[in-house]
């Protein structure tokens, strides 16, 4: 099976040509990380994750993680791994220099996050989840609690979790019963179970701080009443030493579908009265801090179905390259690899442009991040932060919906040996298939995108983006690649102006008959941006072609798998306008008896 | 979780709406199989499946198979289960009468088929290929062969296996290279290795009977040197009763993604110089002894599809109708079960009107298939055996691509419930993943429906099919449910037919543009005759409803779930008619150093 090799040429192209990433080196703080010094960070990461994480894909899937004595022992190789995970400084790769964070822009954290989620998705989580926790505690800790313990969380000596999940609240995360009580001396005693917590318990660091959900005797009821508490594994010391066991544990693992690898736990806070916590930001204001952190978790998880995808396009390439299996149509007799097939050579390039338009749609949102965060103008954060906001159901959405296709095709063009588990794409699907689900499901995102972005700033931020998809689409030649383009996405724009008008009326009208089109909304809407981008990048490059910069053959290519994009896998979503503007009558016209068998 | 039920009142809406099975009752030797008759077999096989192997499903699965001193052992449970399954007659169900069978319609075996795949997709893997065997068998064998194996495999006391791939010979099967010797008393010593041999061994009968493609020393090169060999585990002696063993055997089984329980065998034949085996049909006539029952196994495939896509309805169905979480849009502050949720309810009604359409297609193929074998008339023969070779392709690709999105939606309805093995529908994507695969992948599908189905009897098969379908198109009234049928159906109609004039045209000028949009062109195909036959059952109840007759709650949401589909799920295919005339240039633009990362 093909090894994963990082595709820095192409996020390169994207960070270049498409999102404009030279626009981030001209803040306070980033005028370093420019040239040389992205193809620098770019190679070494690539380095890292291909060659010290990619090797424990399969044994870390087969050997799974494990309870021995009431502690989690993960697979063979994990803890050395995470060891020069730490020392190579990739953690805080993004994060806050105050702290001892390299302080790059954040668009970094996001293309090692795409890196490390191709080369072992299953140990990609204990970073991602470690990222979540260190954002809200930054965010919202008092100077004491990120004194004590964000150095070593971003350092990675110490990683985090986050504890919103219980049997009764998943999506509706308001129902959740966890306790926490004041104590006379400011801090809280944690008492509950909770579920789905990635790397709740590991033996890859000393310390593990977890990030917990919890309600207050005198709490209101829903998610007006629930507090965030840091819980850590053992207490710390004033001078920084560990100190007590602190009363919690992991009560069992989960079996998987995927990411066998990634400890999933039952947790258990309090069973002996003793577990203590402490408040981050103030009481019931949990959602707001939790909220924080989770567009960032929302873009991660994207990337991660991004760099499933990226994987699956490798092993499938791979394995296209070297099948030998009948002779292609029209060609003498001689046998030739399968990638001759044009179904092979459609499935190949579905894969690899729908991982194109993603990664573009996501390095935007990474940028978008950014420029909210550090733009000198206060006006160019607050519209780049309602970009972010509005692109961030998208990437999380449309790249874990594009992560599971790319895998069942990947299987597919292996034929039978795509089923067998030793060929590694087998696991390529189990590993993605949870992406659409946590960190909100998709049909959340959807809803997320038509009752909330649409929404905010009166609409401010998808008109700007729709004119300045028409103004490009006006600006492109009428013949020939471009001008296939420009017909193509100005025919999507048109469906999704369509489609959003109807929305903007309905959310007022019928939320739910809106809602009942969230999702084939989401995704005419991700296409049409992501067909936008790929257009964006053809342009530049037949502009450097006709100048002779850069790579031809390269450059082509990119103009090539646009128009692919564009006409080839747009037409069914721009589709999907009828379907929307329908409502939700028919949905709602059956009774559970009628649904029922 | 919910335990399977058999769908027996769609199934019957299918066969006495929708498909007209009284036709088969008039046929000669099925005048009992009417009213009363079908609705007793029905039950019995829904009761059958449901309750003696939906039990083993899960924990077959968790134990999966394995090879002990040389012979496979099969999970808890099934062997009894196929005990049971042989003494209730059901193997035979609608096999040859002169060899034991029951001589039922076709058709019955599909539904039962259909029934087994929900109920336990790897214990019905070993009776499809059975099937498989005994239908080449009685096609092609020598009346000796026929007298000696049949009537065993007809009940199901020995089952049959299909042994065609070979490491470098799966789709391009004429790669083979087992080898088949002439001995002097007419038998053939047999040596080779064969892999992803399903059921080549188990311990749940005392003899297995294998059919192995393998090619004598003179045999011209590729498919056209191919002949079909009887190789039998135990040879049998004059009288009927076992004698030695033959000499081979399971070298190892497969760790696969799923039908953990359904043991794939790497297979070695000859490794002592003593297999013997018996031709079947003639000398280097392999092929087209394949051929006559690789139509029945496709279609088997897309029902296994469709079995699975009905358990994933079941299973998502009722997970929301019991998971509450959240308060659904609009309504007061009563939590509900996620039923309510509109992007759930489009989940269900995603899969239902899938499942419906893939049904329909599914019975209509197998009706064709009864009638090309039993119909007086050799005109009404020669028809519908070009219809069913035109359905076939359909069946197995979109009745497997269906059976793959209702898995991973049903384990979307189940949110972080869906990734945990417990809940049982991950098993459901595991194990139906295969179906898009085995039996000819599902691009070989599509360039049959394009390379060879299309041009058939000079086109004469579809040009019917679609004047069938545009004479019901303007039969409907313009207004109402109905009228949103017609419109659809209509338009689905118009891309079909500028589709299939562009394949016809370009079939001629170039093979390979026109296999660029196969799979795209088998979707809008199958999807328009999904919708077509959805409708007229809609029409079938509108007009049983205007007549009083029938449940009138069950009629209508039949309406509905056309509707639905025509709506909601038909647009997104129809408008592939603008990829799938665009031809092979843009596949073929990239050399493989472009593809390359």
């Amino acid at each position: 099976m093909a090894a994963y090799v990082a595709p820095v040429r192409d996020m390169r192209f994207v960070l270049d040509h498409v999102i404009g990433y030279e626009d981030l080196t001209k803040l306070p703080g980033y005028a370093e990380a420019g040239g040389d010094f992205v193809a620098t960070i770019l190679e070494e990461a690539g380095k890292f994750t291909a060659e010290v994480l990619g090797p424990l894909r399969r044994s870390a899937d087969a050997e799974g993680a494990r309870i021995e004595n009431g502690q989690v022992r993960t697979a063979k190789g994990f803890a050395e791994a995470y060891r020069q995970y730490v020392e190579g400084g990739w953690n805080g790769i993004s994060l806050d220099p105050a702290y001892g964070g390299q302080g790059l822009p954040y668009i970094f954290g996001v293309i090692l996050n795409e890196m490390i989620a191709s080369a072992n998705t299953a140990f990609g989580l204990c970073p991602m989840l470690n990222h979540g926790a260190t954002e809200a505690l930054l965010a919202h800790g008092s100077d004491e609690l990120k004194a004590t313990y964000l150095p070593k969380l971003i350092s990675g000596e110490w990683t985090g979790t986050m504890n919103l999940t219980e049997p009764q609240a998943g999506t509706d995360v308001g129902a959740l019963r966890t306790k926490a009580e004041r104590q006379a001396d400011g801090t809280y005693l944690i008492s509950g179970q909770k579920i789905f917590i990635t790397y709740g318990d590991h033996d890859m660091t000393d310390n593990i701080i977890h990030l917990v959900l919890a309600r207050l005797p005198d709490a209101p009821a829903g998610t007006k009443g629930i507090s965030l508490f840091l819980v850590p594994k053992f207490l710390v010391n004033k001078d920084g030493s560990l100190g007590a066991r602190n009363d919690l544990r992991p009560v069992s693992l989960e079996h998987k579908l995927g990411i066998h690898a990634s400890p999933t736990c039952v947790m258990s806070y309090g069973d002996n009265g003793r577990c203590v916590g402490y408040l981050i930001g103030e009481e019931n204001k949990g959602m707001s801090c939790m909220f924080t952190m989770m567009n960032l978790a929302r873009l991660g998880v994207g990337m991660q179905g991004l760099g499933v995808a990226e994987l699956a396009y490798q092993q499938a390439l791979g394995y296209a390259r070297e099948r030998v299996q009948g002779k292609p149509i029209g060609a003498s007799d001689a046998k030739a690899p399968i990638l001759e097939h044009p179904d092979v050579r459609r499935m190949l390039l579905t894969i690899k442009a729908s991982v194109e338009a993603v990664r573009a749609i996501g390095y935007l949102n990474a940028k978008a991040i950014d420029l909210a965060h550090h733009a000198a103008d206060r006006e160019e954060r607050w519209w780049n932060q309602g970009l972010a906001d509005l692109l961030t159901p998208l990437s999380k959405a449309y790249g874990s919906d594009v992560g599971v296709e790319a895998a069942s095709l990947a299987i597919q063009v292996h034929g039978g040996m795509g089923f067998i588990e030793e060929t590694g794409v087998a696991q390529t699907l189990r590993d993605v298939r949870i992406t659409p689900i946590y960190e909100g499901t998709n049909g959340v995102q959807a809803m997320d995108l038509i009752g909330r972005k649409l929404g905010q700033d009166a609409g401010e931020h998808w008109q700007a983006l729709f004119n300045r998809i028409e103004a490009f689409v006006n600006d492109l030649p009428p013949d020939g690649d471009l001008g296939a383009i420009a017909d193509g996405v100005g025919h999507a724009l048109a469906a999704l102006r369509r489609a959003t008008a109807w929305m903007m009326a309905e959310r007022e009208q019928s939320l739910r008959a809106a809602a009942a089109g969230a999702t084939p909304y989401l995704r005419l809407f991700a296409m049409t941006v992501g067909a936008y981008l790929l257009g964006l990048g053809a342009k530049r490059a037949t502009a450097m072609l006709a100048n002779g910069e850069g790579d031809a053959a390269y450059l082509q290519a990119r103009v090539v798998v646009a128009r692919f994009y564009v006409e080839q896998l747009l037409p069914p979503a721009v589709a999907l306008v009828e379907p929307i503007v329908k409502g939700d009558a028919l949905l709602y016209a059956l009774s559970v008896e009628q649904l029922a068998v």
